[in-house]
């Protein structure tokens, strides 16, 4: 059989304050044609569908759009769990309805440890779980290392093991060896701990959603999908897409999808940036990092650059604005006022106060001078 | 064939602070145990299952937990509509799957007008709906009045209409005639305005949700089901409970629920209700409203009656210190302050300060004349 295996939808999420929603319509499209061009057998989603355990009312539309569109119209099966921003119980509203058509929304341990049981594949389903539900699921207050409960939940599994099929665990989190990008934040991916890669050696393959990155896994037995798109700076490199793999010969596709606006990074100066030679965007939209390599102050430098660039997501200073200032060695308390504004203005930015600069500077210091001894 | 009809559920509502949860568990089971002794063929539901458009966990939990127990398990055919108080977003997560079961959670006006068939009867389910809804559906901005707009949703359900059967209209509104109970606010009973029960004519039998109270109606072509508990105590007369409904001979019975802890209201003394001759409670857990018909500061009060009553939900004087001080018609500003505190207590209290209380105010009213004046 072959399956699509993708995760981390994260339906509600917003880009540095832009909505996405088109964005995420435009890449489950491609995935629902992609699905249905390869004729696959069925959908693996690895958790992360929701962006937040609430979901704001469009969110739940669009979610139920789409899986209504996969599984009644498409008749594709989906195979699916709940990830650490899901909740767990709203997510499953409605679940036990939906196996009649092959859906399986997969949110408890119970579940986990009951495969799914395809032709020549057993699928383990096995939603982000924490530690406490480990222990309360065995009765076992002996699990408290996040391994030993992860050990604990596959001997559970290995007992269902049918010796004739395939074994695929499909689940989210954290894999050690991992790389981790900006947009899952260190609390998301410490939230649970690194399950080892030996932990996985059960099974015939690991199917991961956690990590945006489908590179992520430096391994072959086990890989992430990524999500479907770019959801920081830090994965402006990444290529997004999905996997499709057949479970007989455990090949894997990778199949890139194609983002409604890019999200892009720029390093260059105020004046390239702004100048008739200026990077031209693929589309008005595209989503921009600015990092300027200026040194100087820019007067109203954030309203002039959208002007060019609606969408930018960040705005950064290359050198000058973020570089440390090393001042002289000399005893700053001695200094007067005057020697350490010029001092530090030329530290920063690399030349000497302008005569009208220096009679400013001069003057406002007067005043100051001036009202602290009144 | 025969429908229970019931409203109203409120999961997750809160009687002054205290959880209803269990409560409302109890009401279902009795509801469950009586659709099943009376072997009824279906439950409707007239909206207001949850109590808030975004319900927390557990009132998903539980809402899920009812809805998969009467389909799914007693395999009862299930017609519900999303009421006022329902975000029809969330509640319709999962629905394009139920319709296999017999489970229809109608939430929008173009399923409304589709009847779903039964063997005598076509039943229209029509969810809560704005004006502006009906606007859109229609594409009418015409439509500027509720009672027009509804007309035209009813004009749109006759074209459906089969000769043969009966047309029953379940809905959640509020019905002009009805009298309104303080556990449906002003802003959500006037939320859509009223519809006058001339407009209901064209059904043989108009089934609500809404109002709380079954009596609500003064008619028989249109009822309440009322909801499952008391919610306030202006509800504390009202018997709870169900109808069960014929839809051939249209003969409404209704059927009481027992409440698992009850909601009464208490007027007496203080020293009566916390006496040895003092009223008993059913249970410990009982909802307690106290009217307390004592006039004189009673130290402590709600702690000491929560001793005796732990779940009070309101305690108001029935004199004392509701009435109005009728203070004398001297001109209040030349009094000094004293005369004004006597007479003040004198009125509240109808008697005179005691020599020590006298000496109390004095020594308080010179320490503040002292201060105001340092």
């Amino acid at each position: 059989m072959r399956l699509l295996h993708t995760a981390d939808w994260h339906i509600g999420r917003r880009l540095n304050g832009f909505d996405l929603a088109d964005c995420q319509w435009h890449a489950f499209e491609q995935l629902e044609q992609l699905a249905l061009a390869e004729k696959v057998d069925g959908i693996v989603i690895a958790g992360d569908l929701f962006d937040r355990k609430a979901p704001a009312e469009d969110s739940v539309k669009m979610l139920n759009a789409m899986l209504q569109q996969l599984n009644l119209k498409d008749r594709l099966p989906i195979y699916a769990i709940s990830g650490n921003h899901d909740s767990a119980v709203r997510l499953a509203t409605g679940s036990p309805w939906f196996s009649a058509t092959q859906f399986y929304m997969t949110t408890t341990l119970a579940q986990a440890i009951e495969p799914v049981e395809l032709k020549d594949t057993q699928l383990f389903l096995l939603p982000y779980f924490e530690l406490f539900e480990v222990q309360a699921f065995f009765k076992r207050s002996d699990l408290t290392d996040i391994v030993d409960a992860f050990n604990a939940i596959v001997l559970a599994m290995q007992k269902k093991f049918d010796p004739r099929k395939h074994h695929i665990l499909v689940a989210h989190f954290f894999a050690s060896g991992s790389s981790t990008s900006d947009s899952e934040t260190k609390l998301t991916v410490g939230g649970l701990g690194a399950i080892p890669i030996q932990a996985l050696a059960s099974f015939d393959d690991v199917w991961l959603g956690h990590l945006h990155n489908h590179h992520a896994l430096a391994t072959d037995q086990a890989r992430y999908s990524g999500s479907l798109l770019k959801f920081s700076l830090s994965e402006v490199k990444q290529n997004k897409g999905v996997w499709i793999t057949d479970t007989q010969t455990l090949q894997h596709d990778f199949h890139n999808l194609t983002p409604l606006h890019d999200v892009i990074e720029l390093t260059d100066s105020f004046e390239h940036l702004t100048g008739s030679d200026r990077p031209q965007l693929d589309d008005s939209e595209t989503f921009v990092g600015i990092n300027l390599t200026d040194i100087k102050p820019i007067p109203n430098v954030m309203a002039r650059l959208r002007e060019l660039y609606p969408h930018i997501i960040s705005l950064n200073r290359v050198h000058g604005f973020q570089q440390d200032v090393q001042l002289h060695q000399t005893n700053l308390q001695q200094l007067d006022p005057l020697t350490l504004l010029t001092d530090f203005y030329e530290n920063l930015a690399q030349e000497n106060l302008s005569p009208q600069q220096l009679k400013w500077a001069t003057a406002a210091l007067t005043q100051a001078q001036k009202e602290s001894n009144a």
